[in-house]
């Protein structure tokens, strides 16, 4: 998968200048295919594997990926890490243990608008997460710019090495996304909120047929009665849908009350 | 492993009000333990499932926890959500597929303050997660009172279930850091920059050598030369280490350049 088609293939597909991910000696083939799922989950695509202990390609890597297919058949292997990165002009190391070296520790929010910023430039980044169960050694640290720590519970910090690549996909895609158009298309609000004059409508039906059957006495009790009603139903935010359900509601009540007396 | 033992127990030692999880008809064990370990990785402890497929306690679930054996020794088994959920007061459903209905509908890092917020206020919160091929249903989502649902690729929203866990966690966990306290926990930087006078008397070493050599020629060029070279190890923010070491490495050159003239 090595070459130059397959870069001139990530270059143009990847969207907005997306980091690179190297996966450093990793072992096992569900652990490449779970990174594939959860970069693509954030728009990354580029995948650089270091001496994959299992070999690739990987049929546990693919069913893992959950169908993620265009980053695990875009995969390029290599042997050192120094062939992996060496396009790179900006590299992250992943590590929870940062070493004894005076490089830059940042969070994954603190890098995603760094890499987002490089990308403006026109610089290629990259992030070298480690093997399994060691994660990444100090030569391979040194390579990086800058280390990108995660901050866990002190007690407990042995994260999957997916959950890693998510963590860091996720903030740099966050961080390039455009919320509130996100909020807008992921509403489930399909009907409007109700007008004050429907609402209105409704507090007088309702108190009018509460009037009715006695409900709101004794009468120097009403307007706190009534108060404590209308707050209830502003609270809610009542679309137009749901106030005429709710005027239904008082109609059929009403209907079987009044028909319970005949 | 229900009752009122283990839930005392949980509020005991759930740090500052975190949401229980609650995984809805879950199937394999191995995710069940992925979200083990997602969770404690973020400080979260109260797991309950609703009807595991594959049956609880699981060896399975235990060996992917990868030692995050506090949530999986505490977990509780439920019969339905309605069940899972009577002791919380404020529920979220994490969704990728809001449904027909006119809840509202939150990013992660939306509802982690609230989650906050709902905490120091004494009211205990939880987060309904479905199973991993369907995600919840309908009358699941309808009993929370907030979706939540992770901005992902619109191409390829299909989240792994220790994921979504993950993320909630992680955004949760992030909103009640102190981001400031962890960097200085966290940074391998343990020497202090340098003074503006080491870098000085640095620079005129450095000018003082590169005179002798005759690199600062001709004498109308020395002043822009001298600025880039110091520009470029201002830009370099060396320790003060950093600068004895520059400070050894001119000394040992110029040695050798003088030892090589004899």
């Amino acid at each position: 998968m090595a070459g130059t088609d397959s870069t001139q293939h990530l270059d143009d597909d990847t969207p907005y200048g997306a980091p690179a991910v190297i996966l450093v000696r990793p072992q096992l083939g569900e652990n490449i295919g779970m990174c594939c799922r959860a970069m693509l989950n954030n728009g990354l695509q580029d995948l650089r594997l270091v001496q994959p202990r299992d070999g690739w390609p990987s049929d546990k890597a693919r069913a893992a990926a959950s169908g993620a297919d265009i980053v695990v058949d875009t995969v390029r292997v290599f042997e050192t890490t120094a062939e992996a990165i060496a396009d790179l002009q900006r590299v992250f190391a992943a590590t929870a243990r940062p070493r004894d070296s005076d490089q830059s520790v940042m969070t994954p929010k603190d890098a995603a608008p760094e890499i987002h910023a490089s990308a403006r430039d026109g610089i290629k980044t990259g992030v070298l997460f480690g093997p399994e169960a060691k994660g990444l050694a100090n030569e391979d640290v040194m390579m990086a710019d800058t280390i990108i720590a995660v901050p866990l519970n002190p007690a407990f910090k042995s994260l999957n090495l997916a959950q890693a690549v998510f963590c860091i996909g996720y903030e740099w895609h966050q961080a390039g996304l455009d919320v509130d158009a996100w909020r807008e298309s992921a509403s489930t609000r399909d009907s409007i909120p109700a007008t004050k004059q429907e609402l209105l409508y409704m507090f007088e039906h309702l108190e009018d047929e509460l009037d009715k059957c006695g409900f709101l006495r004794p009468p120097e009790k009403r307007p706190a009665m009534v108060q404590n009603i209308r707050n209830m139903f502003q609270r809610a935010q009542l679309t137009d849908q749901e106030v005429r359900t709710m005027r239904g509601i008082i109609s059929g009540l009403t209907y079987k009350h009044l028909r319970g007396k005949d």
